[in-house]
């Protein structure tokens, strides 16, 4: 199985880190629209436009799937991707509704989502999990975090006073969902926050749940085999995912 | 006399303001590449196509003067800009440099230069300086400040600790150059945090001096006609307009 994988940056890396970590996949086509990231504050049409030109890109390789690792074009453009396609589309958005319903039984307790205005504001999860029974759902949209991983900031105190800045107000949650591929690489910091261990949820090992759940799977491949594309800035993301994937 | 103001986003509108309040100019065409918007950690290459469509994008527009309001195209792509327009091309970056020159004297003085990462790795403003003989120059980037001043966090706690991030290991600054259009919005915050008042150069006010320095105007205007056009999201970038302009 050959898989694509879509983001606007190189945050989808985490995606992939899971995804190799099963080893799903003989072979990786990740592409990183970095030349027009963020997505996370632009128009629902403006990110429809950019995902359709994600699936024509993809077409020029022999794939099996395409994987959308950006919240954003998940919670707003998984349905027109799926139109121009003609190989299946997952997105981390689905993938995280049922990962949450998986590890969360009681649908009273209270499940905290996080990410980008765009993912927040489209109320994508919100109706998933809605769907599924849960109804204590709070959305915050944490955009300063992405920047924040950006500057390679993991600890300290402008991490701090960020993480008191949105979730003072809040309730402590039984679950969070991490809906923005850059929240992985702070985690213990978001979950640290709240002195209850709330269950976090990661895009990366949900999306490799539902391809489990959804796809057949003949064989598990020793190595992955991966290729990297960016609209800018390619040796940046190769240099990115060395680091993030020891690759 | 009508010119065009360009920006990556919706900062530059800080430019419009100073260049509204002095009454230069009877209209002013604003275009914010908000669909591309931040241009500060993308590639030189492209900062400098996006750059020469945004002068093709204003010769549908009978103009006597561009006006690039984003350090980060001042910084890399004004030559490419002045080769392929018809009409004057002039940057915030050689602004920031003569209003830097005009407030302080000493040359000894020690100059701190804030911006994006692109601004800052250009050394455009320490080449600059350094011509007109001064010679203590610091350059922090300071990317956080635009994410929170787009969150609306012009105080409190956030700020601070990020302030104290950026600032604690420098030397008091006689003056601070705000090389991001945003940095305006919280030059309070940012000039506050030294106890020594540096004098804080503003591109705005910087290119209102250029312009009178090196344009005859024949006339002032008693208001300015606006027209703002935006590559996503127009509507958002017209009530940040309202809001900041008052117009």
């Amino acid at each position: 199985m050959k898989a694509g994988v879509f983001d606007s940056g190189i945050g989808g890396l985490t995606v992939v880190k899971s995804l190799i970590e099963h080893k799903l996949f003989e072979e990786i086509v990740y592409y990183g629209d970095t030349a027009r990231v963020p997505y996370g504050s632009k128009d629902k049409n403006t990110i429809i436009r950019y995902a359709i030109e994600a699936v024509e890109f993809f077409k020029n390789f022999e794939l099996d799937i395409i994987i959308v690792a950006c919240n954003s074009v998940s919670a707003y453009a998984l349905a027109e991707m799926q139109e121009v396609s003609d190989i299946p589309v997952v997105g981390v958005v689905e993938a995280g509704v049922a990962a949450t319903a998986k590890k969360i039984q009681n649908k009273n307790d209270e499940i905290l989502i996080i990410g980008t205005k765009a993912t927040v504001a489209s109320k994508a999860y919100e109706k998933g999990l809605k769907e599924l029974g849960f109804h204590s759902l709070v959305a915050q949209a944490t955009p300063l975090f992405v920047p924040l991983v950006e500057e390679g900031i993991f600890g300290g105190k402008v991490l701090e006073a960020t993480l008191e800045h949105y979730f003072k107000p809040l309730k402590k949650p039984s679950a969070i969902i991490l809906g923005c591929t850059h929240f992985p690489l702070i985690s213990e910091a978001i979950g640290g926050y709240f002195d209850n261990e709330p269950v976090l949820v990661h895009s990366g090992e949900a999306i490799v749940e539902l391809l489990e759940r959804d796809f057949v799977f003949d064989s598990r491949f020793a190595s992955t085999r991966l290729r990297f594309f960016a609209s800018d800035n390619p040796s940046f993301l190769k240099s990115v995912a060395k680091r993030w994937l020891d690759t």
